[in-house]
């Protein structure tokens, strides 16, 4: 009900880093509370490692000047690896869907990240997803497939559809988009109707 | 599977961020990944401002000399605070806890911050939470009544039991511990029976 730790005064450095903390994804008043109060209890062991890195971020990270990736150089580590793919580019929502990609060692071209879905409610139109500097980047490049790696949901959809019209005046370049299916590991049981749909029509032969 | 986002290279620094923030109580691998990249993204917004809030706690917070609290100053706000009854002292297990006394508005009297609960298992003996030293706090000061507002599990009984044995030697002191029954708002039917069996014991005229 009282946000503030109002009579018990730990001192106003404290309110406003839990009150900074909350802020982050996951992490609501209660638990940014709790999380403070364990750097306060870790003081040599991780606030001060934490104080740090967080500065060292700050100072050394920025954004990949060609496909948005976060690097500590202006031309991130995919970009700049003359191994990978030069004609294959994946466009994913945001860099943790590139290091999902990146993890999962499936895709060996590089990549273009939007920052972000299409989205009418939240005002993010194709100028603020930099869609005009996809489609040019496409049509600059020797670029032969486009894998639009967005997710399943409205909006995800949405901006994958936009995306493939935008370049499809582009005729040389294949367009492809993740297959939908039953995960591996997952049990049919809990899958929703959507899903199993999509993965029945498109069983294939043992 | 893999802990390492190898591949993408986004930088050791990012790296290092990432598993110092998933040592943070609710905060996984994965919630961490999230978070730092929240704060990559709001730059100017968040990570430095984080950056400057995590530094001013690290050079400034420690715990008061007196009662184990978080703050500025040697001696903590509540300590410091003349127009609190000096003869009512209450005992709980972490910082967390007094600001949640402090925000109820009920108590307000002093306190002492135990940092921990009695365990065996994990080695927490009297010394490590220093009783001996709130013996002999209750002991040299004008107290008459010690509050144990500790948790209502084995360890918290634990502790107040063995804090309770302790101050009974000196035979002035009033021990008391909170009221346990059903939670202002809380629902029969999603009560456990020893809740409910405390709460029926404890019933009073209305």
């Amino acid at each position: 009900m009282l946000d503030k730790t109002s009579g018990s005064k730990p001192g106003d450095e404290i309110e406003r880093l839990i009150s900074l903390m909350s802020r982050l994804p996951g992490l609501g008043k209660r638990s940014a509370r709790r999380a403070v109060l364990h750097l306060v209890n870790k003081r040599e062991s991780l606030m001060r490692p934490i104080s740090e890195a967080v500065s060292d971020v700050y100072d050394k990270v920025q954004k990949c000047v060609e496909c948005g990736n976060i690097s500590t150089a202006a031309r991130c580590g995919i970009c700049t690896d003359e191994s990978r793919e030069l004609n294959k580019l994946c466009v994913v929502a945001d860099v943790t869907d590139l290091w999902a990609m990146e993890r999962s060692h499936t895709f060996l071209g590089r990549f273009h990240v939007l920052g972000g879905l299409l989205s009418a409610l939240d005002g993010i139109d194709p100028n603020t997803l930099g869609i005009p500097k996809l489609v040019e980047r496409v049509r600059s490049q020797p670029i032969t497939e486009v894998i639009l790696a967005l997710s399943a949901t409205v909006n995800g959809q949405t901006t994958a559809h936009y995306i493939a019209d935008q370049l499809t005046n582009d005729s040389k370049v294949l367009i492809t988009s993740l297959a939908h299916g039953v995960p591996v590991g997952g049990e049919l049981d809990y899958l929703d109707e959507g899903t199993l749909d999509i993965a029945f029509k498109s069983r294939h032969e043992l």
